[in-house]
This record gives structure tokens, C-alpha cells and sequence, in this order.
């Protein structure tokens, strides 16, 4: 006979309610039952079994979730048009909202969505916590993570871009290009993609035996305007940059536009490419690499295990590849 | 007392089971049986009433659905931003889905959101037949047209960018940099700012007294691919344009790449912005407007028609500005 909900409430020493609740993120359960409740479910192993259907009212509601950072931002707005491609082959809707990098909106978010009984979610995390989801995934809802991986507890499946080799693949460029004074414009240092491009720029330069010069080291620039500024200040230094490496879409464009109001020659390899890289008035060089596919890649991930596959947690890493097109072989002044 | 939907049932002598189905928008009703059932639910003052919401089961799903064409193009990604921002302020979950300009996957999407019962839609519309809406309407699901209106049977509000005035701005502007052969490349005839652009065009070369050379007109394009080719084949005639006019944002780039690919000189101003049209080689002038607010007043406007205000069909048209940059100011030779 399988266990039911009445079987974990019992073995967590709580009520069927409290049961209910945790299972479905509500607030006002205190950690410690919440953790005891979660021992349970994993302890009668519940993954994908039928009380998570029954909980469900048997149902599939036919729509995954999926939470980025900002639509606006054509790298998420490439991957949610990889998910809907997948989505719509599967007859199934997107539900979709922006975390704009908040973990709380982040998880009021994915609450909404599970409290809809999504039938998977595709999750671009923005905080580094998200153990909440355990008891969701246990009770059958499956999770996809994006760009960015979970931490290790949750075990489950997630689709990377290789930032660490992509960030060393545009350093090592420029150092080919003769530069020894390189800067670097990074993201928040809790996103994982900034922390790992940030690494590859370091391992890059150690490799060729320069040292890294901190002063040159920008991190913590989330926008255009915040790129720009910081850029602004890189080149007003007594002994500025000649080149600089820029984690992300948004910092390339604030960093270029310094640049330009500078008048500066500065070498420039950005992270992401461009729509008009190539129509600059000085090409941008970057390291590309295929947003739509990472959406479907990770959606075509999500639709096998609602499918009910068992498999392990799967790490899917995508490649990056550099487009030279002028910028990244400026040489120094 | 109030009628009931067996009241709609006896007045269009059909079975409550084919008012469902015409209210549901579901398939295998002939057009008479659903023009019956559909003069039943108007006699009756059906419009956000009691039933609405019986047939809803009383529930809110606190759920917009959002049709846009393509969430990859910053333009409608820009509009789902906007969208999101006011769901977000009224706690509201969007549910999207891409048309790619067809009318048949827009209808599919549109069904599927009236299964999931969205409190609102929000439809940018890409058939010209949105006469299937007007059950789910009458029975108390608004819904907001967003850059092109529905036909008038429809009775829908509207949020319009005003694009015969932006269109005439952009073309007076090429003529009074002296230009007289201006091309224009525009999208498929049957959109409706496609035709509202042409328009404008027209109409500002008509004000100038400047005849249309309808060799220099290019219809039916939708992609930059296509732009491309259409603007390569006009710089390759014998008497080429000296300016173009672009109907829209992938068009102003396909053109570009064509303009820049044949190292010609030809002005050129474009309908929407883009992120670098300041930072191009040659600066882009174009025909600017605010797709985060158009998202955002069409989701307002919804959220107030889900709040049951009773407002005469709402037509908001949002005014262009253009934006000199150099592009629009090139000389002819």
C-alpha cells in the first residue's frame, strides 16, 4: 500500500493541515516543522507518486512556469522564446513572470505559480536559497533551473551556459591582442554567471602571467547606466585600461557608450551578442552563444521528467564561441 | 430574478451543452447555432453579470493572458514588460503565448487561455476575425486589444500607437532633407499598422506633391531577412532611392545591413527604436514611441474592466517622437 498524506502527518508528529501548508509554500509554518515535514516526505519517498496527483485533483493543468529575471532583457526574452516553442509543440502554456533579480519576488512568484498546480517550473534563480521548493518537487512537480544552478540540495536539473570557459576564451583574446591592462565590468557577485565569468577572466589572466590589477576589476554593475559610469571612471585613470572584458549584454552597451563619449580606442570583448554588433561604428567582438536553444533545451528537459522519466539530476552545459568583429583586436595605444 | 444560462439555452433553442460550447469557443458549432446562442446572450444583457461568474464557478484565477507575436522581438518583449508590471501591482500572474502572425495558433492560444478562465485578456491581434471573442466577452471576460484594434463588432478596447501621424513625421522629415525617390519598406498588408504606416507615407509624399513611385514601395516584408533582400533590390535598380522609410524595427535592420552591405549613402529613417541606433557607424533617426507603456496602460485599462467599471470601448492612441540622429539627415548625392 502507498502512503498517504495522513501517513506523513503522522510520521512528522503534525497536523494534515500543517502538512498542506508546507507542501504548498504557505507562510506561517515555523522552520523546524517545516524541516520535519520535508524528512517525512523524503523518509516515505514521495517523489512523483500519486499522492502528489491526488494533492493535484488528479489534474494536469497543461502550463509550466517560468520565472526570469526581466522580459525586456533580450537574453530572457531569447530564452522564454526558446520555451515557447517547446511549450507549444507540447500544447502547453507559459506563465511567466520577472524576478528582477529579488529573491523575495522570486519566491512569492513561484508560490502563485504552484498554487496554480503548474505542471513544471523553469526557474532562472535570482537568490541563492531555494530549498523552499523541496517539498514541491518531492510532491511531483518537476523544476528546471536556468543559467544559473541550485544549490545542492535540491538535486535538481539545470541548463548552463559555459561562462567560465567563454569568459577565458575573450581574455585570453585580448591578451593575445597584446594587452596587458585589462578591466573587467561584472554583475552582482552573488549571480552565479557574474561570480563564474569573473573567475574565467582571473584564471585567463593568471595563465598568461598577468597579474590582475584590482583596481581594474568592476564588479557589482547590474545595468547599462551602472556599465557606463564604471567604465567612465576606468578610463579616467591615471593609467587607464587598454581593453576591457564585460560580463554581460547590459554592461557591453553601458561600457561601449562610455567608451564612444570618451573618444577612447579601448579593445572590448562583451559576454552575449549583440543584435547591431556588427553595424558599430567598431564591430563589437563577443562570445555568443544561444539563448533560444537554452530555453528549449531546458523546457524539452522539463517536458520528459512531467513525462514521468526517471533520470538523475542532469547537468546540460551549453558552449560558447567567440565572433571576431574588430572591437576585441584593437591593439594598445 | 436574473436569467440564467438555461434562459439563453430556450431563447436560441439550442441545449445548454451547445451554450457551453459556444461559450467556451469550442469547436463543432455551426456559425448559425453560435450567431443564435451569441443574439440570446446579448438580448438577455448578458455583460459582466451574475452568470459570468456562476459559469466561472465565483472564482477569480487572478490570471491575465497576454498574446503578443513574438517574444524574441524587443518590441513585443517591451510591451509583455510593461504588461507584467501592472500584473505584478495587482497581484495578478500573466500567461503568455506567441501568434507568430497567425491567426489560427492566435485563436488556439486565446481558447486555451478562456480553458485556464484568465480574468483578462490581453490580445495583440494578428487575424482580422476576432468575432469568436464575443461570447467569452459577454460572459464577463474583458479584454484589451494592444497595437491594433479588433473589428468594430467587437466593441474592444484599444491601445494604439499613432502610426499614420509617426509615419507622415518620418517621411516629411526625408523630404525636407531634400529627398524625392523614398522608398518604403512596410510588413504584410493585412496588419494594421503595416497599412496605417503605408498610409502615412502616402499621405506625406501626397502633401509634398511628390508622386509615389510604387517601384519604391516594398509590402509584405516581416522579417529583416526579407528587408534585406527587398532593400539590396532597390539599391540595384538603375534610378535607386536616395531615402528610405522602415515600417519597423526588423525592418529598419534588415535595411541597414543592405544599406551598409552596398556602401551606399541612402537616409534612412525607421518606425521604432533601437538599443544602438545611436551608436551605429551612422546614428539611426528614427520614429520613437514607449511599447513598456503601451503594456502598461492596456494592462490598466483591463485591470479596470476586471474591477467591473463600466466604461463606453476605450481607444487609446499613444503619440511618436522623433528622434534626430544622422541617418535621417544624409543628403541625397
Amino acid at each position: 500500500m502507498r502512503p498517504t498524506m495522513r501517513d506523513v502527518a503522522r510520521r512528522a508528529g503534525v497536523s494534515l493541515k500543517t502538512v498542506s501548508r508546507v507542501v504548498n509554500g504557505e507562510d506561517g509554518v515555523r522552520p523546524d516543522t517545516t524541516a520535519k515535514v520535508n524528512a517525512a516526505i523524503s523518509a516515505l519517498g514521495f517523489r512523483r507518486n500519486d499522492i502528489a496527483r491526488a494533492l493535484r485533483g488528479g489534474k494536469r493543468t497543461r502550463s509550466l512556469g517560468l520565472v526570469i529575471k526581466d522580459v525586456a532583457n533580450p537574453f530572457y526574452s531569447q530564452i522564454a522564446r526558446g520555451v515557447e516553442e517547446v511549450a507549444r509543440a507540447h500544447d502547453l502554456l507559459v506563465i511567466s513572470g520577472c524576478s528582477d533579480e529579488d529573491p523575495a519576488r522570486e519566491r512569492h512568484l513561484i508560490r502563485s505559480l504552484c498554487e496554480r498546480r503548474v505542471d513544471g517550473l523553469l526557474v532562472v534563480p535570482s537568490g541563492t536559497d531555494h530549498r523552499y521548493l523541496i517539498p514541491e518537487i518531492s510532491m511531483g512537480t518537476p523544476a528546471v533551473f536556468i543559467d544559473r544552478p541550485p544549490e545542492e540540495a535540491l538535486e535538481a536539473d539545470v541548463v548552463l551556459i559555459d561562462s567560465v570557459g567563454g569568459a577565458r576564451t575573450a581574455v585570453d583574446h585580448l591578451v593575445r591582442h597584446g594587452h596587458r591592462r585589462i578591466a573587467c565590468l561584472s554583475d552582482l557577485p552573488g549571480i552565479f554567471t557574474a561570480s563564474e565569468r569573473l573567475r574565467g577572466y582571473r584564471e585567463a589572466l593568471g595563465e598568461h602571467g598577468v597579474p590582475v590589477d584590482e583596481a581594474l576589476v568592476r564588479p557589482g554593475r547590474h545595468d547599462v547606466a551602472g556599465a557606463e559610469s564604471a567604465m567612465a571612471e576606468l578610463l579616467a585613470l591615471d593609467d587607464p585600461p587598454t581593453a576591457v572584458f564585460t560580463g554581460n549584454n547590459r554592461l557591453t552597451v553601458g561600457a561601449l557608450r562610455a567608451v564612444q563619449a570618451a573618444g577612447a580606442g579601448t579593445a572590448l570583448v562583451g559576454f552575449d551578442d549583440l543584435e547591431l554588433a556588427d553595424m558599430l561604428a567598431t564591430p563589437v567582438t563577443v562570445v555568443a552563444h544561444q539563448p533560444v536553444e537554452m530555453g528549449r533545451r531546458a523546457a524539452e528537459l522539463l517536458c520528459r521528467r512531467m513525462a514521468g522519466e526517471e533520470l538523475p539530476p542532469q547537468r546540460v552545459v551549453l558552449p560558447t564561441h567567440l565572433i571576431v568583429r574588430g572591437s576585441g583586436e584593437l591593439p594598445p595605444p
